[in-house]
């Protein structure tokens, strides 16, 4: 058996619409929904949204053998071409439609325009028209380029002997505690729903050291920002016997290079299209929180009002801080005080008022959160119990101190907002199929 | 960049046991759990879980700098061994223990046995204890397969041309209709937990013509029984531009041959360890639901009392009936009533009370659903309205048929029971990572 490249170009002209260049002379099948009708004088463009690419068309009563009637915007059809060599086209070709079979027809005109270069609305809109906006070339890339930096984080994480896990996300007990949490009814019992994998990655630390999951995590947070959702899909690793939390890092500094490099083989056309010239990533610099939080108050002449956390603003300074500096637009923020981070985390042994974990700033925005975890039992019970937490309520992730775990840590990324930043957007919701917030559950 | 194989064996002996033989005459580190402790009369056999295999090492104060007290099972270790030739082992090799670090230690007892061939107890303790019995080398197994199929899947889908999409799972009304659905409250709304991505997946037939998601599902069955979860893993996908609903069934036909043969290529230990032979596919026979419905009455003298849908039992005789027949462990049933099927079916044609529909069974259990949609926007509202639905209630699903949409179809394979039956068990708990049903919300 042979390993399957990623996105691989297919020689059906039928579907892949970057095949029409090698049947040049040739009649072909192919089949998509029309985009676009450009009547000219005695002949039109008619634009057919391929599952690959937008593919001109030219209509002439001259080689069809139907009347132009016959096709509308988003009616979906097979179509005969003749793929006629033409210089003055792009493409070196023009495609000469022939025959129609027009496979469905759309029972009313759209109530938006999307077959222009971009899709000029408003983002209330555009989501609310979600089934059709995404139809747009642009719209569609978005998560065209989504699909291929989970293809190139699994890749990676499967050829670093992560094994891929799926956990419950109904769940007795959340792990990130605060009260960002949903509830509901499950056979007379109270469940949650989870905001993370946490417990769960811990626990097959213990079998199988490495393990990674990407799904779901739900969080019942009522702040309507630009980069908060209601649900969103994490990016999960956890490993062991790890010498450092560094090691951490690492692997997620080689994962993104990865994506990087996956993205710029396999998406050019996608990344061409919306204008996105993807970041270099070499080693990604490290600062200590407290440093970062010293820094920003200097150079940005700012006053620091709250020490444990920061404010999205400070965020934003850092990393433009960071890149004046060293020309990365990523930055790895570590130690990050025990006050603000979940009772798991992992103490500094040199200073137990930080935290041996980190934050991942991408262009003004934390991406991920990561850290190494307790692994002894009786300083995990030690901090449940320091926190007035009470350890029957955490029996079954508890087996896992209890009964011998090695040390290790892991790290939650948040597939969206990477993906907005990635392709800079204002909005996570601009890189989020069907975003769900405070006032958003449909469609 | 080269694409990575699935399961690469590293030349690294400190994580992969595989690696070890390359080494003879070398003194290598590893690391790993301490899984069984032999005393022998002057030495000890020391089982060392590494990430992929069990591994066999000898203490013998001979060579070892260190008592052997201080090793305990379960303890996380770092070891150092010479790899020395020894034509009786097995492997051709021992690993004579020089030095060790201990990196974490249980802190009780197992209150179960883990290190012998299987573990031996009631599959309720099984699943109370999951986070350490699935230390167990046949427990741990099952799920390597697991992650194995997903890839195996995957690989086949992304090279089919289908996309991956993530699509939310709290939802704003179910799919798939009955009173099986989770709400939960969402910010003064009522919100429901997606009983499947079907919805949105045929909105993205739309986008990309073909899509596929492996995303948890949630049903709220009540039933008590060896096949149902609350909550597990589905693998689903829709394809635009289909000529007949066959085409989906041939599709999941290449998937599951691909699967299978994947799974001979990467899992052979794990699959010889479970003792298990995996099914040989070829074309898998297809029969009408109500010539299979007969053929059972007939064959089996059994008298048929739901004409709907088939019992339990009758699924089970069916399957003997076809691997009778043809050697096939596998069977789809088409042409299901449509009396039973969702709203979204696409009836027969030739005879409506009859869907364009599929359930695939192996080995005597369903394990997938699916069929040919109702693309027309007019036969959709019909339907819905037939059944006493409300429109309304269905604005941003019907955005895809109002729009227009290609004929498409798709289905849904759940992951843990196609595990189960793969592996040859008699509940699908047994398969399912950390189960979720009517009594079990932990751990």
């Amino acid at each position: 058996m042979t390993t399957v490249k990623y996105n691989t170009i297919s020689t059906n002209p039928e579907t892949d619409a970057y095949a029409l260049a090698d049947h040049i002379g040739q009649t072909v099948r192919l089949h998509g929904a029309i985009y676009k009708i450009r009547r000219m004088s005695g002949f039109a463009f008619v634009l057919l949204r391929m599952r690959d690419a937008i593919v001109q068309c030219i209509y002439s009563e001259e080689y069809a053998s139907f009347p132009i009637t016959l096709l509308t915007e988003e009616a979906c059809v097979r179509l005969t071409a003749e793929v006629v060599a033409e210089e003055r086209s792009r493409t070196g070709y023009e495609l000469r439609l022939k025959q129609v079979q027009v496979l469905s027809t759309p029972y009313e005109d759209l109530p938006i325009v999307i077959n222009q270069k971009k899709v000029n609305t408003s983002l209330e809109n555009l989501l609310d028209y979600r089934p059709i906006t995404l139809r747009n070339e642009k719209e569609r890339a978005i998560f065209h380029i989504q699909a291929a930096i989970c293809a190139a984080f699994r890749e990676f994480l499967i050829a670093e002997h992560f094994t891929e896990i799926h956990s419950p996300k109904i769940a007795a007990i959340g792990a990130e505690g605060g009260a960002n949490i949903f509830k509901l009814p499950y056979f007379g019992k109270e469940a949650y729903l989870a905001q993370s994998p946490q417990f769960y990655k811990q626990m097959m630390v213990g079998v199988f050291e490495r393990v990674f999951e990407i799904a779901p995590v739900f969080r019942a947070e009522k702040h309507d920002t630009s980069r908060h959702l209601n649900e969103y899909t994490s990016v999960d690793f956890e490993m062991g016997y790890i010498e450092s939390f560094e090691e951490i890092m690492a692997t997620e500094n080689r994962m993104l290079a990865h994506c990087i490099s996956f993205l710029n083989e396999h998406c050019k056309t996608q990344l061409t299209l919306l204008g996105c010239t993807l970041p270099r990533i070499e080693e990604i610099p490290q600062i200590p929180f407290s440093t970062a939080k010293e820094w920003i108050a200097n150079s940005c002449k700012r006053k620091i009002t709250d020490m444990l956390d920061f404010e999205p603003e400070e965020e934003r300074l850092l990393c433009e801080l960071v890149k004046k500096e060293t020309g990365s637009e990523f930055v790895f923020v570590t130690h990050y005080p025990s006050a603000k981070r979940p009772f798991y985390a992992m103490d500094d042994p040199k200073n137990p008022e930080e935290t041996l974990s980190f934050d991942l700033l991408f262009r003004g925005l934390e991406i991920t959160t990561g850290g190494q975890r307790i692994h002894s039992y009786q300083e995990q019970l030690e901090k449940l119990h320091a926190r007035g937490m009470h350890e029957e309520l955490f029996e079954g992730y508890l087996m896992l101190h209890k009964y011998g775990v090695p040390p290790h840590g892991g790290l939650g990324l948040g597939l969206e907002r990477f993906t907005a930043q990635l392709l800079g957007f204002e909005n996570v919701r601009s890189a989020t199929l069907f975003p769900r917030d405070i006032h958003r559950l449909m469609p």
